[in-house]
């Protein structure tokens, strides 16, 4: 195995190899948790949605750095949805989550997957590759919010 | 100038480059920025403190990969601080920050200062580093909250 691929995951199995609830001393800590990171991840890929839409100037550099963030910061909420921990308001975890976490962890890895393209279409210096991509992980984002948020 | 040194001063470029005011559309958004990337950073901050204090086993990979989180998280919320969105809450935001603004930004540099070493004491497999390091990380934080922090 080469060595970025292994410090990759040697990362990425950090970040969960924790049990999720011995991260949170409350379960209200839980909830605030993966709500914050979901605000910071969301305000990151609103930055380039900007410059998708034409409200800022294109500038690769800058959709590169907000799009790894996305990827650094779209695998740390979900850590946030232990059990017992569903909400009743709008916008906030729906009980679907728990009863049928198979297809919600899968759109949480759908999502990261797309992020990850997203990284690589910013690096091609080309804005209708960034178009695309972010079209893409909008959509995973709208397919776990429609299935597993309450309205 | 080595090619990783210049790709890290090009992120950090990146990341703040935009004018603050342009990445929130509500001074409400800013605040909620702010909150919410301290508290991701707090709760990974924290998992270090769990090594440290001996409350979880110490484990030099989940040491690291925690480090390089709140070192990539200590540099958002800064740009949240947009002028006139002081709290009046404890715990929120103080005038302080924007009548003395050059020491609060010294205090945030020493803050990632501090958290780069973190980093690289996490990386040399020896817990008595990590535990230096770690208390440094947390003077710098007390020294900002003492100071611009509602009580």
């Amino acid at each position: 195995m080469n060595r970025p691929l292994l410090a990759a995951l040697t990362l990425a199995a950090a970040a969960f190899s924790l049990p999720a609830a011995a991260q949170f001393q409350k379960p209200e800590d839980a909830v605030k948790y993966r709500q914050s990171g979901m605000f910071v991840m969301a305000n990151h890929f609103g930055r380039i949605g900007a410059m998708v839409q034409g409200r800022v100037p294109y500038d690769a550099a800058i959709a590169t750095a907000n799009a790894e963030l996305v990827a650094t910061l779209s695998k740390l909420p979900f850590a946030g949805f232990v059990e017992g921990t569903p909400g009743t308001a709008k916008g906030t975890a729906a009980p679907a989550i728990w009863t049928k976490r198979a297809d919600f962890d899968a759109g949480a890895k759908k999502m990261q997957d797309e992020v990850a393209k997203l990284v690589a279409a910013s690096k091609t210096n080309n804005l209708d590759n960034l178009k695309a991509a972010f079209g893409e992980v909008g959509k995973a984002c709208k397919g776990c919010h429609d299935n597993f948020r309450n309205q």
